[in-house]
């Protein structure tokens, strides 16, 4: 199966199921010989056991993801038996064919799956309340060179990874269970990633999250205040104060926030009002791949080794406050100087206050002198 | 100047000012000689500038505390030249006598400070809002042994620390600025600890931190709805239940939470309804060492070293909900299994949804397991 899913026709997609029944997709641009059509040859491969339950704490408001068949995940295989590589003969990964240009596939140890075979109904009497973890997480990778990183794409394949994020966000939210979807990466040993090949993530979340459940909130209030888009008006106010301003382009700022939580933060937004990444044009689409490249090898720059950082994208729920919702990326990484990491102790994990030892503004001086790049000698850390 | 602070009579606090102007008091049980009024002889050191400036994200509706100065702080000094450590001749510490039981002094590199020299004054009308930092940070040293950890501890001075505890939040509630007052230890160096000398902090907040006001709101609308206190609720269907009770004692529960956010997390309440830990009487705070110790020995044996920890006092707001509040403690560790850390990356820091690998039956299986011990082989990590 192939279908073009971009309005200018230029990203296709493939899919197939893998030997336990996954789904996997395949984007790609190229027009040239490929064999999408590969199956899967590891045809011993148990279907995993996903137990997911999402629970409530109704003192702090939190939901907890109780996903305990996740302690037998992969954890940092050597390079030549790396999951996320292609296949070759005498090694099946996960993606059967050759070569890939970017991949979207099932995640064997999911935090949710669509089949969860445990959970408790919730009961409005008890205090003890969880819903049933009916979402989806998908793994993403970028490329198929185990050893470049994603700010070392060229924007041609940055596209078509947006391309699939919002593509995947089209698809996810179609399903009925799914109240938000979230694209992210996480990148560096230092964060806790067990696997090196570079690949982000998509959470389709069975709830919206109280983060952005939150923001949902702030954008409401503040529209019914004053008739205006909160995110419109904190960009304007950047541009204007100019002083945490990192780079620009025609459709998008990348800005350090005012009240940045982390070292070095940087907020992507576009200047236009739209609601997530499937509203993009292709030329928005385009644009967003120069700034978000520009920004994480400013990132790779700040240090003596390319930073360990998180990048996310906060999209309009799929159900909630669509038409105020202004789509925005936090790219953040927890590295304060050198050697040294921004730890998560007392004071954020115990009572929610990050503490920030640099300045928004200090953080904004560095990261525009940060000098982006693409070059052989900046890989993955 | 020497007080009488416990009802009982049986703690004594004594203070004295450092070299820089900080405060600095002894808490203390034995009647037996002492040098406490022993003054500072660091006659050259400097007052510590502190740049403190509380943000406010009106978007994610979070406080960021930027604290600039803080990058200069210790880090992780060799043993010799530990700043916690009592005085000895040649080498002046943070703490001038020549031994202690519990000590608290003013933080020389607080991230509030009564003082703070630079703030932004709130306007309603801009995006851009901060208050002044206007708070004040403690550290705590729970013994002069430089090698003992917390749990460790006789339960007598694990006593004079609940004393010390107490003291600080009623001094502290004090100040007019200051709206919540966090009592937390941060243990190993696993979670970012620059100072292994055993001690912990408290932070006098200008403001409640939003995830206590949300645990405020929620205790607030149960009431409400249902004339009860949400804790004691949970608490009563907790033993109950009794597959996540760890262990129990006349004044106090220990159990892990339904919908626990980390691989081994402990929530302590006690059994009488009280807003904070001032207001408990002396058998509840005798009884709270105990237990208190109880749950530190098994975090300490749930590996084959002792598990990094957070442990941290949920008290009343100092001027909200004081009445329906129900103070409880808790703690948790980051590590999952020997050797793997829980990591806080996409999903908890970008979209605030922990992801737990364990469940918190197992927890509570495992730390209903793990003996309980003082012992000479159990020291810090």
């Amino acid at each position: 199966m192939t279908a073009g899913i971009d309005q200018a026709g230029a990203t296709r997609r493939s899919a197939i199921r893998l030997a336990d029944g996954r789904e996997l997709l395949y984007y790609y641009r190229s027009t040239g010989e490929s064999d999408y059509e590969a199956s899967d040859q590891r045809t011993d491969l148990p279907v995993a056991v996903t137990t997911s339950e999402v629970r409530w704490d109704p003192i702090f408001r939190d939901y907890a993801v109780i996903a305990s068949h996740r302690q037998a995940r992969t954890y940092r295989p050597p390079a030549d038996s790396c999951p996320l590589c292609p296949s070759r003969p005498g090694m099946s990964t996960e993606i059967p064919a050759a070569d890939y240009e970017v991949v979207v596939f099932e995640n064997r140890f999911p935090s949710f799956a669509r089949q969860a075979e445990e959970y408790v109904e919730a009961t409005a009497e008890s205090v003890f309340r969880s819903v049933h973890g009916d979402g989806r997480c998908e793994v993403v990778c970028f490329t198929s060179n185990h050893d470049q990183s994603f700010s070392q794409l060229e924007p041609e394949r940055a596209r078509t990874v947006i391309d699939a994020w919002a593509d995947r966000t089209t698809e996810l939210s179609k399903i009925p269970s799914i109240d938000y979807v979230f694209c992210f990466e996480n990148r560096g040993e230092e964060i806790g990633v067990t696997l090196s090949h570079p690949h982000g993530q998509i959470y389709g979340f069975p709830f919206v999250p109280p983060r952005f459940l939150r923001a949902s909130e702030s954008v409401n209030q503040y529209h019914e205040q004053t008739g205006q888009c909160l995110q419109c008006v904190i960009l304007a106010a950047e541009l204007e104060a100019e002083v945490r301003v990192v780079v620009q382009t025609d459709h998008w700022v990348a800005y350090v926030p005012y009240a940045a939580r982390w070292p070095y933060e940087v907020r992507i937004v576009p200047r236009v009002h739209v609601p997530d990444l499937p509203a993009l044009s292709p030329d928005q689409r385009d644009d967003l791949a120069r700034i978000y490249l520009d920004v994480l090898q400013r990132f790779d720059a700040l240090f003596d080794t390319p930073a360990p950082y998180i990048a996310g994208w906060q999209q309009a729920p799929v159900r909630l406050t669509r038409e105020l919702w202004h789509l925005s990326a936090e790219v953040f990484t927890i590295r304060r100087a050198p050697g040294k990491l921004k730890y998560l102790a007392g004071t954020e994990s115990g009572a929610g206050i990050w503490i920030n030892d640099i300045t928004p503004e200090g953080a904004a001086d560095r990261l525009r002198a940060a000098s982006p790049r693409r070059s052989a000698d900046v890989g993955g850390s």
